[in-house]
């Protein structure tokens, strides 16, 4: 930690900010020039987190040196984690490949979608049984009823299944349906949630705050690492910028930059960051060759009549093209799509 | 509700959008020129909501024309809304002025500060027990002891007191010691956590997201509002942009912004939009004269001392200069500041 | 100047950095601890900006410490600097009321809306000749008629004029009509232009970039005033953000934030930044209250006629009314609106 | 154009917003509803654009229809725009790999970069002749004995040279020496400058400005184009967002966007955006399989030692690696590089 005192700062404030240092047990370094005067300190970085030293009138910033993520940092874990959910490798070269529609709207629509996206190669089906609706008025989700078909369709299709979880208090009956749990875009500073879904022992989807930093988001990943549970999966799904033609902004950028310093996995879903199928396929592209660990993709048999986010969904025909698209990208970046063990079956086209 | 078709649409689309409309039984009204066709919808928007008619191949964009929120609205209630919570009234020209630490740490601390605050002229006492913080090792809050701290200091004090509620397991616990429950920028769209609130019958404090729009800020209170509480109060408390200089941006444009499409009180809360001590009280004067119903202020001791958010707080002797500056501006701007009817008693200095 | 080293730096990194500061002429002070190593170099930073320390392999990061501006700066100039313009003074307690339409388009327009706000108080004169306009078709302004007209009105209503000057190469004709040279936002960065304006002996009123922080618009002014023009007047207008119900967002935690660390005047401009008339006058008495020293108002008799930004203008009663709510406003907040000698006269309604 | 009146709209209104369309020429089409009327106008949605019907009482808002770009779009010109540049074709399945120091520094300099990337494959040479700096402090720049060595060096490696032109007066004195002009990201709505650059007929490398939308890229592009120069590349370089761990952000999504909309080719630079080469190998592998038409790297043999942004620059050898990354890449996304003609000679390691 580097404190720097304003200019001209008296030899008073000095020596208060060092008593203050040394009180805790640390090693001040002071650094004195003819208009600026800095104090370096070397230890144990958290035991000076707690106290606010930039509230000291006289300090005119201080810069944190550590980074303040332990768990989720490659100082502590060098190799990248990989994860094994029902025999499905996420990280360290395996890509995930996650589709499946926004909402679980019925045994039919979700049955449809998941032989459809089985048979195309993805390998973990996703699909909302409790949703995050901006209005009130909207469609909530299935519940328990819809958990009860993501599994039975994870069931035939021989995928994992992943689905939302909101509150602390699903976190138990999500649980016992899911293989993975999803925390949302908005959900990402809910730190109750976070602590909750720490407490399980099933893989965490994370998914980056809309407007949350890098570090914000290693440190959501932290909360659940710290209750315990190791398995954390994060996934870029757009910020909020000015740019308006989009719904939000995929920051590709976040995942060499997120490998560099963290080891956990790290997926792309293009389809919520874009809200537009027309960039979709382009943008998973670019998030495979930028080296993301998956990615996300909302499908849908007729987006036309979808009860949620229905125009960001591909429809099948579109999935099917794209993981044509993805193979030869995932090759070319020695990503391995691991694969479903049971075949998938016919379905009815829409 | 506008329906723009791509240019060149075929008449099978056309006539595909025509059936779907009057499928809802809704009349749409069709205008076709060289290059451009629309299609008009006049009636009950909700119906269409839920049809994602954007998703249709040959549909280039969908304008919505009613404003999503019912409850919230100046249509649904014309004249501004005015809560009365211990006898303190807020909104339709009365001032809330909410000043307190911002966690509670100790019950000296917490009622030295509220002596101070309350004999300045703040007329709510806050105080975080569960505080939502980025990093999971740090100070997590005092818990149901701080509640009952704060219980007591606004029973001492006189003052309705209001505090930070993160879980929808905690709001039967924090409603029965607080007057008002806040819910953070960071939970604004935990829409289990606005349900659960909005089942209760006190007053929400709710905090705009740190990149929530004005709608999106609106539809959360519609959340709270459907459920049957009536009583929410919104707060601007910065957004995130690109200037590094202050923790977050002070958008004080939504204050007639909202007051123009909502019945519901908004405040400001200088103290987390800016980090800064010296500019809270600018930005305090500032959201006073553009119209805001209440400020929200944090006032530490010893700031240098505090276990969250010290730097950010004011100390109580700028706190009162800050009272002495804020009153003639409230008169000359035609609101009361309601005061609380115990004489707040001396207490030692910092 | 601190270069903080990545963890485990060797001893031949640590060698490195200290020489390539010593061949400077500096001093560096070595910070070393357990995980982490610190240089601080205390001494004539510019020397160090010009070497990229930063591409060095082994530095973490480097983090400056004195500002980068210096003319700029309350270090250089610590009394706040009060322009004198034709007898209206800017700064130091003198507030500046620049009003007008967007663009000039006739002697009768602009004649017009100048005995409108003159006779309301405004004390400098807005209007466009050449005009930024972000489409090519759009009306570009009446150029050299267009200053013509400006002077001439400013002449008959005793006001000084401002207006926007675009291309290095109109500097020389602009000065000869114009009392205060605007740079607009979209050339805040053109670092031409700014050098241009700096050449010249008359006022430069200069607008934060759309996406500027306070320091590159700090840094900008340094451009002005390194050439030898020491009047420059800041003008915050609005920043880009998501939120997407008014045109830009208006940040005016800028105004305390620039004064402490500037001498330069600084005002606020509610009708670009809004582009709401329902918003502009809230957004004006909230500028005034955070200490603006001045306002920068859109008039025009016909908004709906306007060759140029018509929505956000205000029609001249509510300009009149907005300087009834003005004058208590700066009254209190202890300044000074300064009257032009003329007296208007009267005009004939739109 | 869509016009939505406000709720309760009187029929005087209705009728004064009628008769003005009507006054243009055009037929206005009117939908009635309980709550709400709307009016459609279908025809040249030019005659309404200069008329601010939005500041009529009694109008909610208007909604364009048509894009505000002609030149620019799909809808004038369907096929991909390729420029062939001394040989070089840009855009249409052919990647243009510029790459090239910052700012120009020496002779030597430039020529051992030139003659490494000339060796690795890019077929585009940048370099700086005017820097556009934030500080008026650091170095501006050779000027025009800069723009003498970069013809030079692109004559020696057989490369068309690029660099930046920031004031209209250089435009002539800059299309003497290269072969591609460029508008940086500061510059983007410098509209003399991009009127200027129009009236050459040498191709324009327009930067995206660093809060502008994809519809204000491409109306800047249009004031190019409208002037008669129809070879504009538009190129992505990162927008500025809250996320403090990199420069900017790279907004990757907007280049299956523009490709959508505008026959435009478009190319990324990771280096500006990113300003961090950890981070820039993977953006621009991200960015070709996006669909770029090209890529834009910073190279500098000692970036410890440049005079410009040194930090963000790759070492040669580090620029090699990235050439074998992409080629595969360019490949199988049917993109050709096109070589340049002379043989690069040896030159000494930096």
């Amino acid at each position: 930690m580097i404190i720097v005192l304003k200019p001209h700062a008296t030899p008073e404030i000095v020596e208060h900010v060092l008593e203050r240092i040394e009180a805790l047990g640390l090693s001040p370094h002071l650094s004195q020039g003819v208009s600026c005067t800095i104090i370096g300190v070397i230890g144990d970085e958290d035991k000076l987190q707690v106290q606010p030293l930039q509230a000291i009138p006289g300090v005119e910033k201080v810069v944190p040196i550590l980074k303040p993520f332990k768990l989720a940092s490659r100082e502590f874990h060098a190799e990248d984690s990989v994860f094994t959910i029902k025999g499905i490798k996420v990280g360290g070269g395996h890509l995930a490949v996650i589709a499946g529609p926004c909402a679980i709207e019925s045994e039919d629509q979700l049955f449809e979608v998941a032989a459809r996206v089985s048979r195309a190669g993805a390998n973990i089906l996703r699909g909302g049984a409790f949703k995050p609706r901006t209005s009130p008025y909207s469609f909530q989700g299935m519940g328990v009823e819809g958990l009860r078909l993501l599994k039975s369709a994870g069931e035939q299709f021989g995928m994992p299944v992943v689905t939302e979880v909101m509150d602390p208090r699903q976190v138990e009956v999500v649980e016992r349906y899911a293989d993975i749990l999803q925390i949302g875009a908005r959900n990402m500073q809910n730190f109750d949630l976070l602590k909750e879904c720490g407490r399980t022992r099933i893989p965490v989807l994370l998914k980056r705050g809309l407007s949350a930093t890098v570090k914000d988001t290693l440190m959501s990943a932290e909360y659940v690492l710290s209750e315990g549970n190791r398995q954390v999966i994060l996934c870029e799904r757009g910020i909020r910028t000015f740019e308006d033609s989009t719904r939000n902004t995929l920051d590709l950028s976040v995942i060499p930059n997120i490998q560099g310093q963290s080891h956990l996995p790290i997926i792309a879903d293009p389809s919520h960051a874009t809200g537009r199928p027309d960039l979709i396929p382009a943008m998973a592209r670019a998030a495979i060759a930028a080296g993301a660990d998956g990615i996300h993709i909302e499908v849908h048999g007729c987006p036309e009549k979808a009860l949620s986010d229905g125009p960001q969904a591909l429809v099948p025909d579109q999935f099917d093209r794209l993981m044509d698209e993805i193979r030869p990208l995932a090759e070319l970046m020695g990503r391995t799509i691991d694969t479903c063990k049971k075949e998938a079956t016919a379905c009815a086209p829409c």
